[in-house]
């Protein structure tokens, strides 16, 4: 099996940078790179292209809300349209930069509260779709599997890839606990490699009550500023090759 | 004759704007949209793109220094890797936004500081037309006659419109007179008139000092922020018409 | 009877300006000068302090949301911490450069978006008062009349200047008129001037129902982004002076 | 003998971070807390004005040029009016949160390519100290020995107190050896303990070249990103206090 890990990367500007991207990147398959809107700059989005093309990583664009104060997180009172126009400033900043590296964005993952605002409304998921084919008709779109999103992106014509969050728990409900909430993070190096190996094997997850529940993902997303992120990371990557799977880029995973 | 009248748009954001460009609109044929550096944001520009969309008007980029408030005007310490980079952030974002209302970008212009710093630095005015080929090698570059930039445009096999600026002085050297100068902002209407015939019937300028120089260009530039713009811009429509030439956008001047 | 008239100013950065302050100031007693957050620079705001010390007008603080793009119209997320740590810093820093011009900040009046939440808890207000109160105890407290806002102030032991807005209809609640319904701004200058001539004699205002409600208030505000507000104001003033009233600083009027 | 320690903190903003400033603070008496210009924002130094007040360090404002994607390394052209209205601004709002929070400013250190410009300009160091005056005539100077920036203060009637940068190596001049030469910042552990040994004892330092200086300060800088800087900073209070000295606030080593 083909499988696709990917982290957020570039999440940082000018002297700040919230994780060690360069050594990151040796464990994912796909980049979502910020785009100068809750983080990145110029600089470094070149940066991070450059190294993704160096090590055969997919770029992806990773948009949300231009609020660096808040780092994304923040739920702005921004219109459909209002969204619908950052994400293709965005996203077609970093598409300029790709080409004038030589390279092109063949994926996107929305930031934070600007994709929990887009995964929550049928309409403004059909408006940025619709507009992403627009943009860019061979887009894959990163999204939890069953979602809002992944159903908007598959109306419009764009293919989706479905993630596992191998950090984050789950509940019963096939949902992920609020960051908040005790356990919600998962940092232990054996629990994180516990979980993908069940993944890889059983294609399920052990909810934080205990369930065991079916998990239908072609991505394994592991967040860049999780403590031991780097770690982790490396970890994920190598579980999947001692189980006898190949790391892929979104791209070779869908095709 | 097919001539090109262009002029600066969208410098604004938010609840600000320098000019009432749904008017002025009216009496061009290229747009030069800023793009979220001097000024811009992804409201206006898209505002921007649909009233040209809907006229006719070409779509240009109209990239500068990412300084709102020196406006762009101020010689920033920018490496000529962060000039490129920005550049390319800039014209990426907005033929995104151009493809999100189904249409594109045909041609750029530099503002203010950075195209003054591009056209008097050969090695970098070169890095960024290349990098400009790789992202549209269909780009038109709006420059001043015999600059750098057009020569370095031309090299890097981008097609080159030059400009006359019909409300700037010109000296005997054929340089702009400095901003600051008691006479290089032209705003009387008779004057812009005058100029705008004289160029189009003998193809020359009369100088600051009064002598007449020969003018090479294909289109009119009227800056948005001298006083009077919106109706000095119809006055140079008027003035092409009377004469006996055709409005044309920079694509159809260069077909 | 001393009355005030004050006006927000320095709504503006760069190159940009919402009105045409130095003509505006010579028709009010108080400058609600913005401080960065919302608008201003410290370029303007040193403007603005010039101006109004030179006209004897008083200087005040107008700290609002820092959201230049949503011109602190957004109702932002901010907590209540965060919201005093705001007005804090834009107060401080307008201090500071009242204090180099050789003068000081007498008043303070909340912008849109931060005054509304501030004005609908009474928690926030509060704290918000208090804070006010350690930084400046002497500060002037501009309000609607039997606002939570005022109440707070009093609390606090800061004085307080209650509005009475010229330009907005009120309705028979003695609330403002919502600014997106028909007849909520009154840009009439007939209309202004009965207006102020009705409060002056009677201590009234006619509601937009056409009923007629009493009016507690000590000084009158005109907005400066008013279509023709410069002209509001001079009729506002001088329909003051007809009145046999007198035009005062804030803290002439209460004294 | 008392004598001061130092360190810029509060460089960060939002979710970033530059220093570990709640460990730091442990080693220091005096704050050089950014003011929102180059880095820092209301809550941060909120954050750091407590941390300082709890602690009975010394809160002192650390000005920059208003530019964090630069991190105000970068020379902008400002004015120096701009200047002027800069610092004014910064100081002013960290006063003020100094005041809401039951205390107050102290000192003013300049952070670099701010600094370093007014260093190097006699009438903007006039005009810059002149402010100063008049907006906090007990403020306190940080600054080299026999700099611009030191007698500018003198003349304008402020407080200065001379600095010895740990972490950096002079060379014969006695001036600092720029960052990119080799072994101009110095990060060994017992370099450091050795450089404060001898400045204590023998009033000197050792430079770049070998030869021996004397050197004139009352308060020991180590630079927040000197990487290992919380270390370094431990070490140097250990050593002062090892020599028999004692750390103690700009104001205490001055009365």
């Amino acid at each position: 099996m083909k499988i696709d890990v990917n982290s957020d990367m570039g999440e940082g500007f000018g002297v700040y940078q919230l994780c060690d991207d360069a050594e990151l990147i040796n464990s994912v398959s796909s980049a979502n790179i910020a785009c100068g809107g809750h983080a990145g700059d110029p600089v470094l989005m070149t940066r991070l292209v450059r190294l993704a093309r160096q090590r055969g990583v997919g770029i992806g664009a990773h948009p949300g809300y231009p609020d660096r104060q808040g780092f994304g997180r923040r739920p702005l009172p921004y219109t459909a349209d209002e969204i619908c126009q950052q994400v293709a400033y965005q996203l077609g900043a970093l598409q300029a930069i790709a080409k004038a590296e030589g390279t092109s964005v063949v994926h996107l993952s929305f930031h934070a509260a600007m994709g929990n605002r887009i995964n929550q409304d049928e309409a403004l998921a059909d408006q940025v779709m619709q507009m992403l084919t627009r943009i860019e008709p061979g887009l894959i779109i990163f999204c939890m599997p069953d979602s809002l999103i992944e159903s908007a992106a598959q109306r419009a014509g764009l293919k989706t890839l479905p993630l596992f969050l191998v950090d984050r728990a789950y509940d019963r409900q096939g949902q992920l606990v609020p960051r908040g909430v005790e356990g919600a993070v998962i940092t232990e190096e054996a629990q994180v490699r516990a979980r993908v190996r069940q993944f890889l094997t059983d294609g399920t997850v052990t909810t934080i009550e205990g369930s065991v529940l079916p998990v239908r993902a072609q991505s394994l997303l592991i967040h860049s500023d999780t403590p031991g992120s780097v770690t982790l990371a490396s970890l994920v990557r190598s579980e999947i090759e001692r189980c006898g799977h190949t790391l892929a880029t979104a791209a070779d995973v869908l095709s």
